[in-house]
């Protein structure tokens, strides 16, 4: 239950049916990134850095973008960017959290230059995503902000909390889900939802933001069992081997021998064989499934939104995207 | 060269001298770090309020309070929590990176909940401070502490790209204490600067709060070679053993010995003897004297800010304060 361990190849086709604005904007967002991370002189080490180099898909910041419309400009592009630089300081620090070596099949800031550099550079990230909205006295998108990286926090603690108990319910991983990952994509609609023409809107793209979020990490999650290691760049089973217990997981504990099964004890080596054997009960399929539904459920409030047919048309593929990873 | 590993006394000569209305404004902060710190349900885990509960003599919050003077009302309040959180956020960041075991002869968070809740709780209370100001829509305020949180972060960077390296200098020592340490008394007394008569007053103030954390982090330093143990709550040469280069060993590598000293191979049995040598040096006065020259510079800024006499009388008594500690 990494965040974004992997990326949808979508946001490609998004790229291209956006005409030119949206290439544009996120080349404005990635020029402010870098702003945000260099300028620091040598005392910022590479860390930060090089965790924005690293990329990524940048899907919160096309989010805020792409609920902002055609007609947003500078503000929109700063708020993009403040998310991603949060989306990014969580990234940093759950690679510490989880002594992972590889993100995105990349060494992570965690393995490159040990925990202690990780958590400075990740607060680093997160304190210049609050310096950035606050230099434009950006106050709602702060509070947004502020109020997503609580969530975060929560989420995480919570996912500590419930580490190597199988015994947890769906309704408490979902709550989980919805802290750790969906309160950031929410976020980002409301972020960039133009205020300027209010009514139901506003929450309806929250909804949709939300439910967006919990599909990508449902899928996150399945990806995690299925793999392939060579799409995904983890190893399978990465999760079980942490201790966090996902939906796969809670799904195939129907199976005795599934529900028997001691993560304390799940040697690296056979991490794989559990997720054949989780893989075999068809809990993937289930997840999926319901992966499908909440994104079924977010474009219904994407169409009671009241935007523009073409930023619906946008966002619908963004929302198909998340669970079309991989196929 | 942690932070706020011990106390200042004096702190409760400040409370003594000023009559009833800092005490009970300081409560009202403690209120509201509760408020804080509870309302997230079981999610949130006793570290954050742990954390809040191990107490701490809300040095911060005091300057944001006495800086805004009497007339100081909720908004100075909700500042000086948010500065707090801060605060906490980065004590319980700093025992994750320096594996502590014990603050202020407690346990640590990473202690006994382990480094990946400890990184969380400390992102909560962080996040906690930010949601806090942006309710109010607190807007100078997010922005003072924002930017003090980066150079927080810079600092702490800084650190540790120079661990081990005894070749540092004093200006790159100091250079680090402003970023880790002085920032956020600099921000402090920001935060309380009446706005309401502008001036010199701002600049002002902001290097009586710099100018205070420096000789604040210098007696730190200087409390981790002398001890005692006993009353600073840690062991002598906690900072030599974390491979933290200080100015007391900086002032002490005259001496040939200490110099090829190599902090790498240095064992916990052997630390209070290289405390002994140091201590022998005379450096420890020396570092002591630097603080001092740096509290009546301070003074000097203190009163050109044009304060209330009797806003600089107490403010003067926490200056004095933090050279003060154990004699």
């Amino acid at each position: 239950m990494s965040r974004d361990s992997a990326v949808p190849p979508p946001v490609t086709a998004v790229l291209d049916e956006s005409s030119r604005w949206l290439p544009a904007r996120l080349g404005e967002v990635e020029a402010l990134l870098r702003r945000c991370s260099s300028g620091h002189g040598e005392l910022l080490g590479a860390d930060a850095e090089m965790t924005l180099e690293a990329g990524g898909k940048r899907l919160r910041p096309m989010l805020v973008l792409l609920c902002a419309g055609e007609a947003g400009g500078e503000a929109e592009v700063r708020s993009a960017a403040a998310i991603e630089l949060v989306h990014m300081a969580t990234l940093v620090h759950d690679d510490v959290l989880d002594r992972a070596r590889l993100r995105r099949g990349k060494p992570t800031v965690a393995a490159t230059s040990g925990s202690a550099r990780a958590v400075a550079a990740g607060d680093l990230l997160f304190s210049r995503a609050f310096a950035l909205l606050a230099e434009a006295e950006a106050t709602r998108e702060i509070a947004l902000l502020a109020s997503a990286c609580v969530s975060l926090a929560r989420g995480e603690l919570a996912q500590r909390s419930d580490a190597y108990d199988t015994s947890i319910s769906a309704q408490r991983y979902l709550e989980r889900c919805r802290l750790k990952t969906a309160s950031l994509f929410e976020c980002a609609c409301l972020l960039g939802y133009d205020q300027r023409d209010p009514g139901a809107g506003e929450e309806e793209m929250a909804q949709f933001g939300s439910r967006i979020g919990l599909a990508f990490q449902l899928l996150d999650d399945v990806l995690d069992i299925s793999g392939p290691p060579e799409r995904t760049g983890k190893a399978r089973g990465t999760d079980l081997l942490d201790g966090t217990v996902t939906l796969p997981l809670i799904e195939a504990a129907a199976d005795a021998e599934i529900r028997a099964t001691d993560l304390r004890s799940l040697r690296a080596a056979d991490a794989e064989a559990l997720c054949e054997r989780i893989a075999a009960t068809g809990a993937l399929d289930t997840v999926r499934n319901r992966a499908l539904e909440m994104v079924a459920d977010a474009k219904g409030h994407l169409d009671r939104a009241g935007i523009e047919p073409e930023q619906r048309r946008l966002l619908n593929l963004v929302a198909d995207g998340v669970v079309q990873r991989y196929g």
